[in-house]
């Protein structure tokens, strides 16, 4: 970066030899000076006419700090004056100083007065940087005051950023107008406030073993920015390394994993109610055509599979081994199962870490590396991949074969994946439990859905994150071509307390995740339907090449609402031009409402949904479509949701692809209309103006966080 | 109110003589006085001399103001010095006043300087008073700065407030901490804030012609607080009083409205696919008892019932006239109703205001009122009342009798809410549609159904108000008693613009609707599905005695979730006592998550839940109960429902009577289950967290809002 690292390596050695856990204010200065930071001018004094010689040198009023090891709330102990104006008050000030700092504490060492240029006018604004448990070192922005103490109108980034991810945190604040001149004040310079994040974020990721730093405040001027006060907190304990398999390695394992050729399953039973029995059962049922190997010494077969007293007995080679035996069985089985050279067992049994047995699991973890055995659990309903038709879970098979993979921590969540995945009849690609991740977790996954052409959009519940950076870099490579979809619990402070008595996992920061996932391209649900619906929804609509929304509408009513819903969803309603407005009025009463909704009124015939519709679809200036149905006697549910699917297939035909979603208001017929829509590519509810929009939304936020609009 | 009405009705009196529609400042301040309200210490000075002498008699700093009526920026002109703190410095500063003034528009005529007490230290906020088209008088809090200029952070009351409603708009901001002494600093004296915000809700209260106040700012300080800057703005139109229906008049007409004994249809018709004939179809299938007479000069009769020509020829009393013929008839035959008698009529025709015929509409309602009929709609869907089973609507009979009333503006609303209805088989008391509410509105409605004991909640879909005031006080009646759900469209700016468009309507300030809504004690719903939902679900759940929520979960992550949507939905977990804390431990293993969640863990049986249940209705200090199940083999959905039925059936006979809300995750078997659930009175969803909680939510914002607990 063309920073003189080595003299801030000194000063933080300097620091720690000295039994230092933070620098010294001028040490700050210095080390912001080495990367750029504008600080205020200054200089130590230790006799009031160097004050006032320092002071006329720097010109302008100044403050005065005592300088002192012992003296931590400078303020209170009267070592603070601002705003001198010249070299009498200078003068005056340094003796006032001495005197009201021994009079608190005549026991003080003194340093001296540090006298510096005043800063004043200018917006005063934080910048900072921490180190998160999951994310690592992040920078920080907010504006001064109550807004950060009081609203916490903060905004955080992974360090280090470039200057647009820097400029990009100016904007995400509430009070972002303020920076850039509310009510006519003048704007202040947001390059240059920029620019000191940027610097700030090379500067923690150059050296880990800072910890934390308050650039507070920061003095924001139409012309530069200059940190008023700087202060630098160091690591206390040394900086750990995680394990890290480098992504064709994690490729190369969740390969066999995900398109295994052959399966055993520990513990095969044929007794009925059996983990081992279902496990078999649903392999079996699900259809997987690979070779299935029971493990169990007890028995001849299993299902009619012949059976192996252990797997070092399976004559061919194994892929994946999974594991139904109780949790004292696990950790000898594993060590067999390495011995055996399968790369990857599935570990459903529960007993480990989540109810309290923590040293089990390290055990198990242990045994696994060893042995280069990939670990998916313990404590999971198994998983699926249906292009495999591989259904090796306990619960029941899935085979509705489609684009998007679904993943969660938590058995629970996983059922109500299953649930209502059958019932929707969605599209999946794999369903993946994670359990405890004691080894597998989110960014393996990522990086093999990244690159599973069967999958087309990932989404995924979590509780925590194990390693906050490498979900960061995963998820970023595989949001430039698939949407993911996150679902983080534990998203309030009481939620959060929840996740920590659950997994024993430090819940982070909500904001935090808010920002970073966002910086990592990811599309957040905040509850577990949206995570739902946005999975099977996203696969169906086509990316939109542009922001220009259109909604046409049967009832005005359901125009105000959708256009609500626009608006929260972050969705720009098309300024319609003259001519397609005209071409739009052409087809509708003299009293609908041309704009934007299209109100086409209530008592219009199929026709003119069906010229509208073909109308926005034709026309090269509308991106996305939303339908608001109303029932009517001239126009019933069906009709409506078969002449708008037929519409949208012929401008496919015709390779115009843009995504359409709709809600239908009407009596029950709406219900096999909607589904009758999803089925021809039109994310479309009954019963709801809010949920179609967001589905959208969703894909909205997905295209351009990938910049393909 | 004891305030010397008199001085103030002079004063604005004598603005009005002059033209003026504002007052000046020093009337502003003595208009304060009247009512109460502190303002600094001031007086005019024309003379170097004689500001001197006021500022003595003030004491401490002062600020100078020019005075003139031909200057509108005071501070552009120079005409404004801040901290003056002796006699020399008032002096000077009277003098450069009068040089900058003459300096920057010679022509100025100048009253004189104000001499007025400085004001500083304390937290500056902004007291106001507005007049919203909607709801009238309003007063306004926020702090001051950047929160109330970028964020908008203020809240409105309608006025006049009380002492206590004027105290909670304090908490209501999103920066309350700030008056409450954020970190540390001293709190202000809220007292004495909410007393200033009272008295100015007298003041415009008294003088409706006083149309804007504002009090900005207001400083406030530990031990009081005061305006420092007063600004009154008059009305320069008329104040119009709107016509007015005693509660009596109107639940006369909407009792024989909702309750008729005979019901004519104006365009009867034998001809199927005319809305004269669905009308008569719905009312004869539907199962209505009373008199049902066609009119229709063409026919004999129609479906089975003697038609008539004309109304006037129908033997019997009618108390409703359903209207089923094009627009062009139905001012005529709305005259032959009146003539008959009729108290109501039904419009469902549309053809009126709604698309741009504004005259007929009005020709209508000025006809109707000669006659003394009230009017439903035009442009409606019609109207269900359950319990007597009449379907006066043109839709399809719907028969689920229950609780709810629901009400929309909008006819595709209303057709979702059949749908909705009917395949949820939500209990309903009525379905009412508005359309263009030429008359009868959601106030009248209301005003029925706080008086039917058929009804227990109310749920309406609304664009806009007629009368603000009428609605609030109707809304605030009947919620003592009924929750109100409220989801008004056209919420965002953008949704606004398409609601003017759609009705002509204007549309009020959302923030606005936000706060007034709740302080009439109305749920506000933000989604159409949210309207629904809480519909369906508020008459299921018997009301709260407390605020102790308690969690019962088979999956930690689904009690993450939960806990994420309690705090969200302002839901208060319960600090479970240790001797509970002991009881729920005795039924759940060992490494289960007692503490709130209690998280049973998955692998538990039917009975673990079946104990856990009843050990948290039994004990009187747990008032509310969340369930999230997990789907497992142990407790398959179906066992789970009928267990939770049971134990909740077991405690309503003992008279416990707690509210519970189940969330289901699971395999599709969870749908049939949460059915089950429902039907036994606990609002239960499959593949959801948030629903549930969400309308238990909803309960206790009504419940809270009614002083309920």
């Amino acid at each position: 970066m063309g920073y003189d690292n080595n003299s801030v390596h000194e000063i933080l050695q300097g620091a720690y030899a000295e039994g230092r856990r933070s620098l010294t204010a001028a040490e700050g200065h210095y080390v912001c000076e080495v990367y750029g930071i504008s600080t205020p001018g200054e200089g130590l004094a230790t006799s009031a006419e160097e004050a006032v010689a320092i002071a006329t040198e720097l010109g302008g009023p100044v403050v005065l700090k005592i300088v002192s090891p012992d003296i931590l709330h400078k303020t209170e102990a009267g070592g603070v004056l601002v705003g001198l104006e010249d070299g009498e008050a200078v003068r005056n000030g340094f003796d006032r100083i001495q005197v009201k700092v021994r009079a608190y504490d005549p026991a003080a060492a003194i340093d001296g007065v540090l006298v510096q240029q005043m800063l004043a006018g200018g917006q005063e604004v934080i910048i900072g940087a921490t180190t998160d448990p999951t994310f690592g070192k992040l920078v920080v922005f907010g504006l001064g005051g109550v807004l950060v103490e009081v609203l916490e109108d903060v905004t955080f980034r992974l360090a280090p950023v470039d200057a647009v991810q820097a400029r990009s945190m100016l904007d995400d604040i509430a009070a972002a107008e303020v920076i850039r001149g509310a009510r006519g004040a003048c704007p202040v310079d947001a390059d240059a406030l920029a620019d000191v994040i940027r610097r700030l974020s090379d500067l923690v990721s150059d050296f880990p073993e800072i910890r934390e730093v308050d650039l507070n405040p920061v003095f924001a001027r139409p012309d530069g920015a200059t940190a008023a006060d700087v202060r630098i907190l160091l690591e206390t304990g040394g900086v750990v390394q995680r394990e890290q398999h480098s992504p064709d390695e994690i490729r190369r394992v969740m390969n066999r994993l995900m398109k295994p050729r052959a399966v055993a399953v520990i513990g095969a039973s044929n007794e009925d109610g059996k983990i081992g029995n279902s496990v078999m059962k649903n392999l079996i049922n699900g259809g997987y055509a690979g070779e299935i190997y029971p493990v169990n010494p007890k028995v001849e077969e299993v299902l009619g599979h012949k059976a192996y007293p252990r797997i070092g007995d399976v004559p061919g080679e194994v892929d994946v081994a999974v594991f139904t035996v109780p949790a004292k069985f696990v950790v000898g089985a594993v060590r067999e199962v390495g011995e055996k050279g399968v790369p990857a067992a599935v570990l459903i049994p529960s007993g480990f870490a989540e109810t309290g047995n923590v040293e089990l699991q390290e055990e198990l973890v242990s045994v696994a590396r060893e042995h280069g055995v990939r670990l998916l659990g313990p404590n999971i309903f198994g998983y699926y991949y249906t292009h495999e038709n591989l259904c090796a879970t306990f619960c029941t098979p899935y085979g509705v074969k489609g684009g998007v993979a679904l993943t969660s921590q938590s058995g629970g969540i996983g059922m109500a994946i299953l649930g209502f995945s059958r019932t929707t009849r969605t599209g999946v690609s794999a369903i993946v439990g994670l359990g405890n991740k004691s080894d597998v977790d989110e960014d393996d996954l990522l990086t093999f859905f990244e690159n599973d052409d069967n999958t087309t959009a990932i989404a995924m519940h979590l509780e925590d994150l194990k390693d906050g950076r490498a979900f960061v870099r995963a998820a970023q490579r595989t949001t430039r071509t698939k949407p993911v979809v996150v679902l983080k619990a534990g998203r309030t402070e009481l939620g959060a307390r929840a996740a920590s008595s659950h997994t024993g996992a430090l819940a982070g920061n909500d904001k935090v995740y808010d920002d970073i996932l966002r910086q990592a391209g990811v599309v957040r649900a905040y509850e577990l339907n949206d995570m739902l619906e946005y999975a099977r929804g996203l696969p169906v609509l086509p990316t939109p090449q542009g922001e220009n929304v259109v909604i046409i509408t049967g009832a005005g009513g359901s125009g105000v609402l959708l256009s609500d819903a626009c608006v929260l969803n972050e969705l720009r309603l098309m300024n319609i031009p003259p001519d397609l407005d005209e071409s739009f009025r052409r087809f509708i009463p003299p009293f609908g409402a041309a704009g934007n909704p299209i109100d086409i009124t209530g008592g219009e015939p199929p026709s003119t949904y069906e010229a509208t519709i073909r109308l926005s679809l034709e026309d090269p200036r509308v991106h996305a479509l939303i339908l608001g149905y109303w029932h009517t006697i001239v126009t019933p549910p069906m009709i409506f949701a078969e002449l708008a699917a037929r519409v949208v297939e012929e401008a496919r035909a015709k390779g115009i692809d843009k995504p359409v979603v709709a809600s239908l208001a009407g009596d029950t017929e709406v219900e096999q209309a909607s589904e009758h829509l999803f089925d021809h590519g039109i994310v479309a509810y009954p019963y709801t103006i809010e949920k179609p929009v967001s589905v959208l939304g969703a894909k909205y936020r997905w295209a351009r966080s990938a910049d393909l609009i």
